[in-house]
């Protein structure tokens, strides 16, 4: 799998500045790139290993060019040149039939270019659509539909009547369809609610590791096309996520909220029930949201690390603000008084 | 799967207003039933919906009613009154037997009535009660016990020894029964300490997705009768959780605290280790407790959320709380002397 | 498995104090310890009960020693002593071979003194070193490597060409390998980055149940040796832990943190991503760390738990923080300017 430096820049429709013919292998990071690697560079903190880079050849912006003598590939967007050409250089290996130590019901619908994995379950009625890849132990319940060329890692499970758009890929441990949390209370006990809804995961979404979405109560829990999970993310049942929302590790989002499109929302971030967050919100990291935010912008909660002596100074006063603001205000009255 | 609304009533001990004949074969939300479907109305921001709903009746208590012109069941406690009905509507199959792709060890117990999925995994000494389902690629350890008519969906694991109650649900991707995280320091390293408990689980306790519950180290972890635990929470060892408290997910406590009974946990809560928690003691999204509570009532910590420009300013201001707090003091005192 | 007082107390450097030919058959808590039970002191709370247990004997530093009357082993760190005892009393068994029920690759290579349970997976170019115990219903992708007496508990998944190295104990549900989660922005739309490093796992980490893992983009996510983590944390891409290292359960660590040796990491803390910690950094629960830390120490953030009315009003407050540092500060400048 190789390409010269002309053939790859005509993929991202950028241009050469150097030795159009030389051959590529691989990419790699600044830091470890030898020779046929190509790297990239989008400022910051790397430019001293830009300088240092014994890479082959560098994917830059036009106003970086002059801070690199390797080869280059100009494009306006070098962090999306390098995504794609790592992807054309690193393909998938395409894979196709059924391990023998797979468990497959015989009404099942699994298309002949679809590759299922040692001890994977694929339950009655599934519906496994071209090209799509379910990984060893795997376990796929009733009447689950997955859509072309996803691909669901080791060990993921989807709860009964699960929908799965088209080239999605969902990492390993990912729970998609338990029951939501849904409880009445009768006297101090909790009832449980039958949770009757699915979940619909969209075209093109990503869901971490171990990551968590409940079937919705009645209607469904949705996750729009484009939508990026990373990692150990809950999603209660009912929660609606909006198309090309990224949302990082650790992240939990309680019941019935409804996220909008182009949102960030960083790691550890909680957001409680009931909410309506509007499109293009960016939370920073481990805020808490209890609140619907209905206008677009960057939002967030939490106060600074500090030295534990120092914190602990501040921490206790936090505890005395309400009486702080009071007497403030207390003061201000009687000096204004005295004047 | 069909009742009259009279049936229904009476089955939860409520009073028809409107057509007691009519057939109901499924429970909806207001917003999507239509004919012979049910919903109910709490109050709130459902009000709009309940009036422009099409279902043919609504579960209501008597304060509401006037709100509806559908056909009614009236009862104390709607909520209750659906998670009853939907159950009634939706039963869940009911299935035995062993499937020719599980492995079963030959020393194991499992009550004839019982189900274990394909893939499935019951190791030596196992004993699994009538009634119990054990989806698709569950792992059940040595000397498991599992109780009447518990249910573990599909890619459970059970450690050894885990003993689990009667009317358990266990989610998928759960972990019950790790070694909990205990170490001795020898000059810098780290030396393993056995863990040597047991999870004794109580009954009619689910456990979410992706939830873990660690063993105890000497004595054990102990989760009481009618416990709620949501997905991804996080249990250490010898944790001991009182009967009828509600986690929700995302929650993490330390090892060797003990929980009240009747208490509500909200999502991403953090309880540090070795303290004691009162019961009806309720706990806002994402506090920390790092003190024993003595007194059951609603405890938060945390700040708010806010516009991230507005709140980088609070923020640094966070860190100089002591010394405002300090000269606040002495413009008090300076001020009192000049007077 | 039984040994005098005076055989364990030789096995840990230590010396008795009373009955040297009692016969200790386990480790107990002082409050369940009975006859032939060996238990631990080493301060604090639990005063009240070494004076009241009923254990034959105690291990004890020598400061404490005249609080107990039991036989004693006197040791300068007791909780050291005891991890070391209770390991040699409860040895774990010792197992081998192949279980007819395991899915195993044939070019998979795979000492004869190790073990693979049932229903277990070995890919292709798999390498399992001697004494290594692979439970049930684990998943090892291709190429993976795993060093000598290394034990996954069941469920476990390494993604392909994961190496973990000797004495590594991983628990269920841990996800080692995963890609991580980098993708390019194309007009509003992400695009994948190819996750090419892997994971490199030091000798004697332990990884605690449901913990993730992220292969590195480029180069490697590393995980140094003696590191300890506890379930449910989460590793993101390119991060780096140095040595001896412990984290306990729900950190999240975004990409591209380095961590230093030595350090601990308390329940629930953030540390976003491309950070430098240093050696020997401590950090308190649930802290939120966004700077690198360059000097050892104790670090911390957040705010105190308050009863919810008391708290809901110096939450209010916070909003107003730098509003009310500057009217402080002019009330403190119009005080002196009328001196």
């Amino acid at each position: 799998m190789s390409h010269t430096l002309e053939e790859l820049a005509s993929y991202v429709g950028g241009k050469v500045e150097g030795d159009a013919a030389c051959v590529i292998e691989n990419v790699a990071s600044l830091e470890s790139a030898g020779s046929r690697q190509l790297s990239f560079y989008t400022g910051g903190k790397y430019k001293q290993a830009l300088v240092s880079t014994k890479a082959d050849a560098i994917i830059i912006s036009e106003k970086h060019m002059s801070l690199s003598s390797a080869n280059l590939i100009i494009v306006d967007n070098p962090l999306l040149a390098f995504a794609l050409i790592a992807e054309k250089l690193n393909p998938s290996p395409i894979v196709s039939g059924i391990h023998p130590d797979a468990s497959v019901d015989p009404t099942a619908n699994i298309d002949a270019s679809a590759y299922v994995g040692a001890q994977a379950v694929i339950a009655a009625g599934v519906q496994i659509k071209p090209g799509v890849v379910i990984d060893a132990s795997c376990v796929i319940g009733q009447g689950c539909v997955i859509g072309e060329n996803s691909r669901l890692h080791a060990n993921v499970t989807l709860n009964d009547k699960t929908q799965i758009g088209k080239n999605v890929i969902i990492y390993s441990g990912a729970v998609i369809g338990s029951d939501g949390f849904g409880m009445a209370n009768d006297e101090g006990r909790w009832v449980k609610i039958p949770q009757l809804g699915i979940v619909e995961i969209g075209d093109d979404v990503e869901i971490g590791a171990n990551t968590t979405i409940d079937r919705g109560a009645l209607d469904n829990t949705v996750i729009g096309n484009g939508v990026k999970l990373d990692n150990q993310i809950q999603i209660a049942h009912n929660v609606r996520i909006g198309e090309h929302t990224a949302i990082a590790g650790c992240v939990g989002i309680a019941g019935s909220t409804t996220i909008g499109r182009h949102c960030t929302i960083a790691g550890g971030v909680g957001i409680t029930g009931q909410l309506e967050i509007a499109d293009n919100v960016h939370i920073t990291a481990t805020s808490l949201v209890t609140q619907s935010i209905s206008e677009s912008g960057a939002y967030s909660s939490g106060t600074p690390l500090q030295e534990n002596a120092k914190w602990q100074r501040n921490y206790v006063r936090f505890a005395q603000l309400d009486d702080m603001a009071k007497r403030l205000k207390r003061i201000e009255t009687e000096f204004k008084d005295k004047q």
